[in-house]
């Protein structure tokens, strides 16, 4: 998506351990007209698909999921992180392990909320080791529900998650695929 | 908001401790639909008013402040809860006291994304204690910005954070106000 690759190499950040920071428009401040477009673009990958619920896991999956959500006209879920008070009782569990906070955490979906008949379109902002998306695509499994395939924003090429889930034949779609990055000259190149 | 009194009564749940379970439209399956209503609501009660951003507070506050940032045309920021190892140096914290997981924890804003010039509408799914509110005006204050006022989608009305948000001088609207719960039969009544 070229629109997304401009704005990463004008508004993106590279800091120590390969972090690519966009948080001024995708992850902590939000440009909610550009994820729309992003939204847009997801539906025109998965052209003809079904998608009856689309997956994501808090926090920063949440606005990508809602106007992808909106772009295929069905209802968003967001698995949660840990263990709350007013949880249902009756979930779906799978486990992550973050590499920003360097700590594994369960992530979990209400039964009521995925089931067999659903077809999931699973959205995340990063793709890196794939941590997040194998544990939502665990999720899904777990509800019997059909796996549609993963969209993320971006995606780490130099980081094995995208290619260990095509591997499984998992369709994946990345609207952009960085392939180095170069922390001292603040240059990102794309695959 | 009529059709959210509406919703509340016939997808909600009254569970212990006076948790109010409105999981199935609007923190933890989204209707995005109906958030786009909600959105445009806020906008129609602080008709007039200047907002620069929409604030809010990961997770659950984002997919409503996503709807409600695009029916003012602005930009929306999410403090983050916690330490992340991605997170800019330069910050606005705050604590908050989370009643539903019994702990206190910091919340943060990069200075980047919220300065003097701003004028703010805080934005949240629930007020009761008022405990995220008062830690997202907390980081407004910090910030030099204008705080317009805050908007929730559901208040309960018998728990203290509204009274003392309003004595205080401040604005706020929420869209529904639930004056009681009856958790035996499973009753709702809106002030």
């Amino acid at each position: 998506m070229q629109e997304l690759k401009e704005k990463i190499l004008k508004e993106g950040k590279i800091c120590p351990n390969d972090i690519v920071k966009v948080d001024s428009f995708l992850n902590h401040q939000v440009d909610v007209h550009f994820l729309k477009k992003i939204g847009q673009e997801f539906k025109k990958r998965f052209e003809g698909a079904e998608v009856s619920k689309v997956l994501t896991i808090e926090s920063s999956g949440i606005a990508i999921a809602c106007y992808t959500a909106e772009a295929f006209d069905c209802r968003l879920v967001f698995a949660k992180k840990g263990v709350s008070l007013n949880q249902s009782e009756d979930f779906y569990e799978s486990k992550v392990f973050s590499y920003t906070r360097r700590e594994e955490y369960p992530i979990r979906v209400s039964k009521e909320f995925l089931g067999k008949d659903d077809k999931v379109l699973v959205i995340d902002d990063f793709l890196a080791n794939g941590a997040a998306l194998n544990g939502l695509i665990d999720i899904v499994k777990k509800s019997g529900a059909t796996l549609v395939g993963c969209g993320t924003v971006i995606e780490k090429g130099f980081q094995p998650g995208g290619k260990s889930l095509r591997e499984k034949g998992i369709r994946v779609e990345s609207l952009a695929i960085i392939e180095s990055t170069d922390e001292v000259n603040q240059k990102i190149t794309f695959r």
